[in-house]
This record gives structure tokens, sequence and C-alpha cells, in this order.
């Protein structure tokens, strides 16, 4: 199984690397960071830099597509070699997914219409604009599209897509290979469930 | 606060940027990945290339390090430019930190001997090479040494930093900014709770 995630300026890292790590464990699959031009990629704190090995050219035709979100995805809703990369590696995936802000490319592709969809909390309400209903889930799946919620949610949302392409023993194994055993110090890692105030904190520091 | 991550030939991705994400977007925090020479390194997976921005010469005294582990940890091990870094960038941190096997790292640099600490659960014995005591713990906190199990679990050690190292109201709100509300599809993250013979599906995935 061959995935492409696409890179941006100003995507988040974990957004993509999340997925990335789960999905590149998976024994048989494959994946490749793609962008316009291979080359390198900075994230949205302008501190990481990570490299597209491939262009949108070079990989037309991936198994699966993983977008990942961040502040740069406003930037991009425009960006026409990314938008129909999207729509038409769309029509030959078997699963084509995102993460976060990453939900609106998939919507501007045109992929959400009268679907259910995720996205990250703060701005959910703007998958509207594609005729998706906005649904406040970690994942959410619509035949072969998953959208998941926030950041850190694409480490759920890649095992939920691994034990549906592969089966459930695998993603079992690659969820213990990662240890993925999550214990948060606070009960703070939605809007549901955090204390008065963090949400604006929040916001401050993703805007 | 400045935060360094070595990055070195064959480190797991995840273990990296995902203490990476949190601290980057802690307000006021900046975090550098850095090796014996700038440029490009290749992860475990061979399919992601993280760039170093800066040489340990660069970055002699960071506030905080966070190492961390890979399939690659083996071949350092006697690193002898990355393990000097490590012990001497610790005389002035405020905390040292490592992910998975990079705490076999901070044991070789001496930084362990006589303390408690953690690592993957598939080489938590390999500790004792290093005079530390293995604890099956997510984190463990011994002074400003802190240790985390396998991988994902460097994002539940750096919000756990991040609020002993400034409060727990920005802890909370870099959480919900990266919406870390894990709802993982299986309880296998853990050797203690994963289904019988997911152990060895797992180790044949990490080695």
């Amino acid at each position: 199984m061959h995935v492409a995630i696409p890179l941006y300026h100003r995507f988040t890292a974990l957004d993509a690397v999340g997925p990335y790590t789960v999905l590149a464990y998976a024994p048989g699959w494959t994946v490749t960071f793609v962008a316009a031009e291979p080359g390198p990629v900075t994230d949205d704190r302008g501190s990481l830099v990570l490299t597209a090995t491939a262009s949108y050219d070079d990989l037309p035709r991936p198994d699966v597509v993983v977008v990942p979100g961040g502040p740069g995805t406003m930037d991009v809703l425009s960006d026409q070699a990314l938008i129909e990369w999207i729509g038409q590696a769309h029509e030959h995936t078997r699963w084509t997914t995102s993460v976060c802000s990453g939900s609106l490319l998939l919507g501007a592709a045109g992929l959400l219409r009268g679907m259910r969809a995720t996205s990250h909390w703060a701005i959910l309400d703007l998958l509207r604009k594609f005729d998706a209903e906005p649904v406040s889930d970690r994942v959410v799946i619509e035949g072969k599209v998953v959208t998941a919620a926030g950041v850190s949610s694409g480490i759920d949302m890649a095992l939920t897509l691994l034990a549906r392409a592969t089966d459930v023993e695998t993603a079992q194994a690659v969820q213990l290979a990662i240890e993925y055993d999550p214990q948060p110090p606070f009960n703070a890692g939605s809007p549901k469930t955090a204390p008065e105030g963090t949400a604006e904190r929040a916001l401050s520091i993703i805007t």
C-alpha cells in the first residue's frame, strides 16, 4: 500500500508525522511526502523542515492520501496544483484522509459535499463552506473518506484506517510498537472537558 | 526557553516530532533540531527526512534537551560527539529528557547512574547496563532528568514537562491546541493490555 502525504508551507508537524509513523510501521506499507516540487517544506512554527521527496506529478495515483492541516491551510485553499492533485488522486485512492484543517482541503477539492466530516475544534464550522456537515467526533468515516479532528487525532485516525485496510491484529501490533497507551497529564484535550479559559489561551497559540 | 532535539540516522520520527510539537507551541519556547553537522537526517523507515538546522557546536547550552530514540540508537551509543554533547549540555540544562530508546543515550552519557528511568517496553532492561533502575511507567521524573516510554509517550512527557517548567494552564492550553484527547481504537498500546500474540508481531515490526 502506497501512502502520499502532501506538505505545504506552515503545515503542523504532528498532523503529518503522527499518521506517517503509524502507517510507515505497517508491514508492506510505504509513505512518501509530496509537494509541488521535491524539496524542503517548513512547518507552522518555522523551526521544523521536512523534505518532500516527490512531486505531485511523480505520484498521481497513491493508494492512500493523508492531507495534514495547519495555519498554512488557509493559504493553500486556492493552490490549484494541490487541490487538483487531491481531487485527481481521490478518483483512484482506496482511502482519502485528512487531519485537522486538512479536511478543508478535501472540501475545496469537492470531496465532502453532503457528507459528515470533522476538523480541528476551532474551525469545525468552516466545513459548511464546502457543503459538509461538521461533526465533533475524533474520526469520521464516510465511505473511503476519513477525516480526523485536530493535530494529535491523526494517530487515532491512522490506527482506525489501518485496521480497516488490513486487519485488527496489524493495527494492534503497530499500536504496541509505538507504545500508544496515552496518559495525558490533564483532561484538557477537548473543548468539552478543558477548564474555563483554556480555549482562549489555546486560540492565542494557534492563531 | 530553548529546546534542542538531536537527530541521528534511523531515529523514530514520532519520538522527536511529538515533543517538538508540544514544546514549539508553548509561548516563548523555541525548538532547534541539531546534529553533528546541519543537514538532512533520515528516519528509521528511510522515508522521512528532517533537517538539523544547527550543529552540536552551535548549541552547546540549550535549556532543555529531548533525545529521541529509534533503531539507530544502538549505532550511536558509541558516537562520541553525540554522547559528549548530551553530557556537556546536561551540566547546564534545566531539563534533560528522552523518549523511547533515547534513554539509553542518556545512560551512555552517564546521566542515569543509580536513577529510575524508563524506555520502550521492548528494551527496558537494557537500562541496567547504565546502572539505571528500569521502571515501566510512561514518564519517569528524577530531578531534572525526565525519561519517557516508547515513541508516542513523548507527547505525554512533553506536556508533563511543560506544566512543571511553566504552569498547568500553559500545558493545558497546548494540549487543547493540539486537541490531545486521545481515543485509541484498541487497548493494545501496552504489553500489559495487548492481546496475546501482539508483542511478537510488534517486535517483528520494530526489529
